[in-house]
């Protein structure tokens, strides 16, 4: 049976959730539309238009557009990895990658993953029959997000990583490292990537959708060289190619604008949102637990007592506020409740009245 | 071990020749450029990205944009199908809900297909290990392309569509009905779907690669009720959605143009394509069989020697010249060479210059 990210038991009042007038959703992962160059993508898109054959509307290789697979690889190369644009699939977001990735992988019986974790790579492996293993316990493949984790928004601390590749190694093991949020480090550190490391040993995920937007649906994948074809043979079989409006417009972008500028707006905006969300939450959720992210989308939150996160979610929808049930997000169930606060889509100024209203589903959820 | 549709022995050869200079492709099932409307959906990006929310930038829901499925039933409806928005899951082109459509059929070990057809198709049935049996024989799964076919571009009789529905019902088997052609007929009749007559054994998939364009990537399955909800969640599991920009994009082109007197005009084109290439192909390779099409991007063309599409192909490209290699579309090997030359995407001024090309390298191939 395949489990799949939203639409789980939360799926309907997510749905709900999303019709209600004035509801503050701190759900979804979402980026701040606010941050969309549109302006910029207007003027793309015109130029791909003009183009004589029209390559953004016609078929294109399954391995995606030559020119966009170089601006990937000199990104990575920037952060130490031995890449070229040969290396590069273009896929149709980071999912699809993980699931290629999982796909050519030689053992996938069990897989490492963080106590918490992205649902969407959960779905994936739960849905593959796979047993889910703590990161640091030997397993057949490790799911990890060392340049910055969902949900809690941290680097992996060095003495992980370098733990991460020695188990890979020891027992020949694959990692997928998912790096969708890499680019979001509040400090502007980039990180040298576990492929530099160990790229006979590494699938390599990232994403534009959390840096540009995701509905765009390009992401990518590098394997390891000897699953390379394999893995391209896959990405052809599942959906052709991704978008070839989407890449001719990433390319007329990344030709034109300062990418990294852009990067550098992007995270002063998540900063300022997250202080903004942490002293809410300071003050109205006192007796909840996180620690401050460095990067990402969202605080990770968690409570001594039970409490569902479907109940919660009920209460929360009736009082006008959302967000992600901690269960989505676990390897394994726990007693303790959690929950995920993405601040990165709320308007600054309607985040404390989200948290007050929180606040108030919670007090009545507890003690309903 | 996963085969591909280019992936396999011509997939080199393809790219040399699509990386030479004048050369004249009837390779690859390509629509014509100049069908594109890209004036229209100029006007429509510029209108979706002044929306306040920015909806075709941003994350969307798994099952696709709510205007779109509307439009999408509404023609199915029109063509005698009973489907409502519900019953409709935008993919990310057809390969993608063909790909669904196995995942969640409940048996799926021997699947019956035409002597010949699309290869992307064939590909996924092999890479999951089915067995290909003729299309007419007990299978767990059949698929066809009833409403025009690829590579013959022939509407299924009515004799051979009756016997398939009923080889379906009376053994509890499924039906891919592939649709992507359907709008070629070059008649302008509409077809009534295999869907309208066994919406509970029918898993219906379209696209618009074929008639607006491929680079969008956006097809849609209609799957029968009881697998729907399994069948949402593969595709959330695939690629979380189809893209946001690409559906908005078609959501506004859809309600301001004239869809139908778009498609008149792409049939015409295409039927005057035919035949010019079915006269040059009568003058200049008149050892060569084939049924007129009725319909689609190509002609299927047999030989009665035997003679390697690998061989045929290089020598083509020597030429200035490329097509399909006929094994590429078989369900089993056949003595006999066969190839598929799509007129779509060919200007047709330079039609029978690429088949006198052609035909001097099947002389030099076969005596080669």
């Amino acid at each position: 049976m395949d489990a799949a990210p939203t639409l789980g038991p939360f799926d309907e009042l997510a749905r709900d959730a999303a019709e209600q007038e004035g509801l503050i959703s701190f759900a979804g992962g979402l980026p701040d539309a606010q941050l969309f160059p549109k302006r910029q993508l207007g003027a793309a898109f015109l130029k791909v238009l003009s183009a004589p054959s029209c390559a953004a509307l016609q078929y294109g290789w399954p391995e995606g557009s030559a020119p966009l697979r170089e601006r990937i690889a000199e990104r990575l190369v920037a952060r130490g990895a031995h890449v070229t644009a040969a290396d590069v699939i273009v896929t149709s977001g980071a999912q699809q990658a993980i699931l290629i990735a999982l796909a050519v992988a030689p053992r996938k019986d069990t897989v490492g993953v963080d106590d918490e974790c992205y649902p969407g790579a959960l779905a994936i492996f739960r849905g593959a029959g796979a047993s889910l293993n703590p990161l640091l316990a030997e397993s057949a493949l490790y799911y990890a997000m060392p340049s910055m984790s969902n949900p809690r928004g941290q680097r992996m601390p060095a003495a992980e990583r370098a733990r991460l590749l020695e188990l890979a190694r020891a027992h020949d093991g694959y990692i997928i490292e998912d790096d969708a949020y890499e680019a979001t480090d509040f400090r502007g550190e980039t990180s040298r990537p576990l492929l530099a490391e160990a790229p006979d040993r590494v699938f390599h995920v990232g994403t534009f959708s959390k840096t540009l937007c995701p509905g765009l649906r390009v992401g990518w994948l590098v394997a390891p060289r000897a699953f390379a074809q394999r893995a391209l043979e896959r990405k052809q079989n599942q959906d052709l190619q991704a978008s070839s409006l989407s890449q001719e417009l990433l390319v007329e972008y990344l030709k034109h604008e300062d990418f990294d500028r852009h990067l550098s707006r992007l995270r002063s905006r998540y900063l300022k949102k997250r202080k903004r969300l942490e002293a809410s939450v300071r003050e109205h959720l006192p007796q909840l637990r996180w620690t401050s992210p460095s990067g990402g989308f969202s605080l990770w939150l968690e409570g001594d007592h039970p409490l569902a996160g479907e109940d919660l979610l009920r209460a929360a929808v009736d009082e006008g506020v959302a967000f992600d049930p901690g269960e989505s997000f676990r390897r394994a169930p726990s007693p303790h409740f959690a929950l995920r606060l993405c601040y990165s889509a709320v308007p600054e100024r309607q985040i404390e009245r989200g948290i007050i209203r929180l606040a108030r589903a919670l007090r009545k959820a507890s003690s309903g």
